[in-house]
């Protein structure tokens, strides 16, 4: 019978234990991975064997946070651990013959698919989830597992930025700082960084956005020429579909996005105040949150804005 | 004889005095206005008189947070205290005729000019020191003041991504958040919103971006006519020298704008790693700090830009 477990009885099951191999999620983000890498090295500190499944999606972004941590092919672990994971479905095929022991996470979605699982949904990341647990389980953390929990949290909160930041989230950094987190290095590189095909798409995006109902609504548009014409690849465009949403007086900013063919369109809607994204989404079969959804259709970008803009009538009937 | 003061001392100061008038620096940001405000109301819950002298140069970006406390014309005031000005040429005109008897401060350039100065050096924001005294005053601070002290901190430190943060920093804005500043509004507010204005500003220096140096080198360009034309004012500007220091690759981000003339140009200075902006502006009578300096010149865009390159090969001998 799976049940929840408290942060306290997490690290005494961790304690009591050895052998351990960590899984992360599909298409790897800082949380996973710099959760993944803190818990090894927390693990290993204590003088227990702990591995971290090999991740295909791994990019070179969040790789140095894990480099050290991978399992060797003939590894053969007791148990098994999953960070930052809501639901079985979101492991890479490689995970999927693995029975989850423990599951430590923060997504409301979570589905209690492990045997255990230690799970605050209040915590902005699962970066503040693992901390807690370690300081239990060792009464301190080292900077290197401290760094790697500062990658955490900062990515999963656009670095203190993003509005599920709270308090403890604050508390939590300031804690990893003082522990020998490198935070002006790490923020220097994962938020103060653009590239260059990134300052010229983003220059693209800005000359080109097409405001609609007098300023509420704003469309982008990024097609495969600018892609090309700018040599971006699908890192430069990391969370460029919240561009149009962060203008003055856009409560729904919308991106359309060439895929495979001009007749292949991602759309992604980003709304604030009480504009609902995901109704609007659902109106072309998509899904998604209140503040942030999106679909893809079989149609061109004129195509798709036609009947955009015919649909957002209902949402801002005004004009 | 002028002296330094802690902050114990500064609340007990306070705690013992009465009708206050607080002074803010020239070009007032964030941090002034917020420890100001903040200050201002603090005082107030204690039953004192506090007013803030109107600062001529307030921008609508920042007046809220000190709309409440500017003093009436025939406010006669028994003690004057600065906020986050480190010497007595930074105040605008009208500030001129006081003789300060506190200053709270955290640069280290301050210069003792206030008969006593209260002065954290290591504090990323005046808004730190300002909440150590209210909290020594008090024991405990308002949300107001809460939120004021919000965006002081904030404003000096880029919401937590600048490199003067530090876990001192997230602690007490941890605490404030408690306190109840409205930390999600906030972050969208001055963090997470562009004015259109800025959008069309940036997109036009990202297109008009040169490199040097093999990319070791970015200079930017704004001038009059690209204001005219983004129909841009000073707020539009905010941060805006650290755009081509942000890029990969650059280790010297230089903005060159033109303020009242064609040949009158404002040159912001951002540097990374071991090149010194403090030595590189020195060159051209400037000053400032070792990553961000600057300086005004009698020289039109194209002039100073040359000069400058010229300047650089010093500091990047390679090529």
């Amino acid at each position: 019978m799976n049940k929840t477990i408290t942060v306290a009885e997490t690290a005494a099951w961790l304690k009591e234990r050895d052998n351990f191999l960590i899984l992360m999620h599909r298409r790897p983000d800082g949380d996973t991975v710099g959760c993944a890498g803190a818990l090894t090295g927390a693990l290993r500190e204590l003088g227990k064997n702990a591995y971290v499944l090999r991740n295909p999606e791994i990019t070179p972004r969040y790789s140095p946070y894990v480099d050290d941590c991978w399992a060797p092919d003939d590894y053969v672990p007791e148990h098994i651990i999953a960070v930052d994971t809501a639901s079985y479905s979101l492991f890479p095929k490689n995970s999927e013959e693995f029975a989850v022991e423990l599951c430590i996470d923060h997504h409301p979605s979570n589905t209690f698919y492990a045997q255990n699982t230690c799970l605050i949904e209040a915590a902005a990341s699962c970066g503040e989830v693992v901390y807690e647990i370690l300081v239990s389980m060792a009464g301190a953390i080292s900077a290197k597992s401290a760094e790697r929990l500062y990658v955490a949290i900062t990515t999963d909160t656009g670095c203190f930025m993003f509005g599920n930041t709270t308090a403890d989230t604050l508390r939590v950094a300031s804690l990893l700082i003082e522990a020998g987190a490198p935070h002006r290095k790490l923020n220097k590189l994962l938020f103060r960084t653009k590239t260059r095909s990134r300052t010229i798409i983003e220059s693209m995006i800005y000359s080109r956005l097409e405001f609609y109902y007098g300023g509420a609504v704003a469309i982008s548009t990024i097609t495969r020429d600018m892609m090309e014409s700018a040599n971006a690849d699908e890192d430069d465009l990391d969370d460029i579909a919240s561009l149009p949403g962060s203008i003055e007086g856009v409560l729904a900013g919308i991106t359309l996005r060439e895929i495979t063919s001009e007749s292949d369109c991602k759309v992604s809607v980003r709304t604030s105040q009480n504009v609902d994204a995901y109704a609007i989404s659902a109106h072309f079969g998509g899904g998604g949150h209140k503040f942030a959804s999106g679909f893809t259709i079989g149609k061109t970008i004129p195509e798709v804005r036609e009947e955009l803009l015919d649909t957002l009538k209902e949402f801002f009937p005004q004009e």
